[in-house]
């Protein structure tokens, strides 16, 4: 099969060999694929990752046991053993066993097919594209931030780094009632948050020490020190990305100011196709290009670009 | 008066001003007073601080209103402002324009008399003795980890830093029927805990990644960094010290495993009156030695010696 794989380099293989089904797998046949900050992540090394990429995907299933032939699915990216003590503490995503679709000793979406655990896979509502569909991991990312902390409509919640993830807790977080604006630097990303409704301000024009809520989508030690600076004493700094290297932190600040720190992943598949599927969330209109997968590299080179919103893969 | 400075360099003043009563204030004549890290921090020229130090104190009204007068009193150590939005929201902790006793803007405890408002003031229970009394601010400050963080009985909890503070902050935790252990250092720490039936350990006893919460009492880069590979996924850790510079933090191992980072500083002097009331709490076994006032600059050069638990200043 046809597979863009990652070695040192990347690379389009035409003949990677075709995965093989294990018991509780489906064979999946991808539709369409979306291009990752993870993913150029690991291009530049992150994890020292090998093998085929991808894990946003919408895909059919073409091989397996009977209830999921044919089902047009969506797969959660973590492969938990369901026997560990994060798992039994009904953490899967935290297994401890754990591989990662596309990310960490797993094949990934970027490949014609994929096998997956069918306890991974979300059947997609027949009301929800495979456009939308194709955003339902990142989305769910998002939904994890009002799993890991309570959001009160009286929150006032800053989001910094208005990329693809930044752009999509924004709108997650919106439907909480709460003041929600994003610190921007583009135009473009203004003009995408007043098609919903939501400010992007320049950071100047944000007051210091006055956000209950700070959601760094930046990944950068200067974005990390921007969202102390912007947290009022007693809130909370939710990292939703991964950092280049050991970031230093002010972490003298976090105890002055008493801030809370919370890291958060990977979220609930059903409530993001809960909101696509409702309409909550606005998500085709971040997709930035589509390239058909034989132009999977040009279309990493595409993705690459600064301020680019999300790329898709069509199969 | 007499008075302990530090400005640049540490000094027993002897003829420092008596402090000028201002209205809604009390004079307290010192009885006893504690050395604490952060006086050894702010020698080492940590806030640029000048002035008077020390705010670990008992001491008797012998100025004010005559509700106060004749008092034996303790006294929280932010003098907050009582208006501002985060005093409204109820953590007048944080003040936005507090000043706070000995360590930013106002006189500290380091001297025979101090004004104070009356409203920081608590007075000490008779069954509570002025060697107890003394521990009620960092005792306090043990007990707002519980302010902030849910404390379940099945934790798992490590302290790491078996100092002063962190020997506190084991008594408190333990009172909830977790599973509190120490990482020690030195045979010392483990005798003190032996003491209060708390098991000190040393750091390689202790498994990778499956405490539930640690609480870092190191303010060490090294330490955050220990803290982060004792805790378990979606686990938390607690900071009670605050840092020398600004240290690194791989806040990417944060965000992977969902941990939560709660900064930690004061807490409530009514809560750490009422555990010594009821003898729950043993900080008497905590005292390493205690000089008169006049030897102050020796007290502060045994303080510094590594190990040594709490030094006191007898009026």
């Amino acid at each position: 099969m046809q597979a863009l794989t990652f070695d040192g380099q990347l690379a389009l293989n035409h003949n990677y060999p075709d995965p093989m089904l294990q018991p509780h797998q489906a064979l999946i046949e991808m539709q369409l694929a979306g291009i990752c900050n993870t993913d150029l992540e690991l291009v530049r090394g992150y994890m020292g990752f090998s093998g085929v990429l991808g894990h946003e995907f919408v895909g059919k299933v073409v091989q397996g046991s009977s209830e999921w032939l044919g089902k047009r699915v969506v797969g959660e990216i973590n492969v938990a053993d369901g026997t560990c003590d994060l798992c039994l503490a009904g953490i899967p995503s935290q297994c401890r066993n754990r591989t990662t679709v596309g990310i960490d000793r797993h094949q990934g979406a970027f490949a014609q097919f994929m096998a997956l655990q069918t306890q991974n896979l979300q059947i997609v509502p027949d009301a929800v594209s495979n456009d939308s569909a194709v955003f339902v991991e990142p989305l769910a990312a998002a939904c994890n931030i009002l799993e890991l902390v309570h959001i009160s409509p009286r929150d006032r919640i800053i989001v910094i780094g208005a990329g693809k993830l930044g752009m999509l807790c924004a709108q997650v977080l919106k439907l909480t009632g709460a003041d929600v604006s994003v610190v921007v630097r583009r135009a473009k990303q203004t003009q995408l948050l007043n098609r919903w409704g939501i400010e992007g301000k320049k950071r100047d024009q944000f007051p210091n020490q006055h956000a209950t809520i700070v959601v760094d989508c930046t990944g950068t030690a200067e974005g990390f020190a921007e969202s102390l600076s912007l947290v009022q004493p007693r809130g909370t700094i939710v990292l939703k990305s991964t950092y280049e290297g050991i970031p230093s932190a002010n972490l003298t600040r976090a105890v002055i100011d008493e801030i809370k720190i919370v890291g958060s992943r990977c979220g609930s598949f059903e409530a993001a196709l809960r909101l696509l599927q409702a309409k909550l969330v606005d998500v085709e209109s971040m997709i930035e290009s589509r390239y058909p997968f034989a132009e999977a590299l040009r279309a990493f080179d595409h993705a690459f670009e600064p301020g680019v919103m999300k790329v898709l893969l069509d199969f």
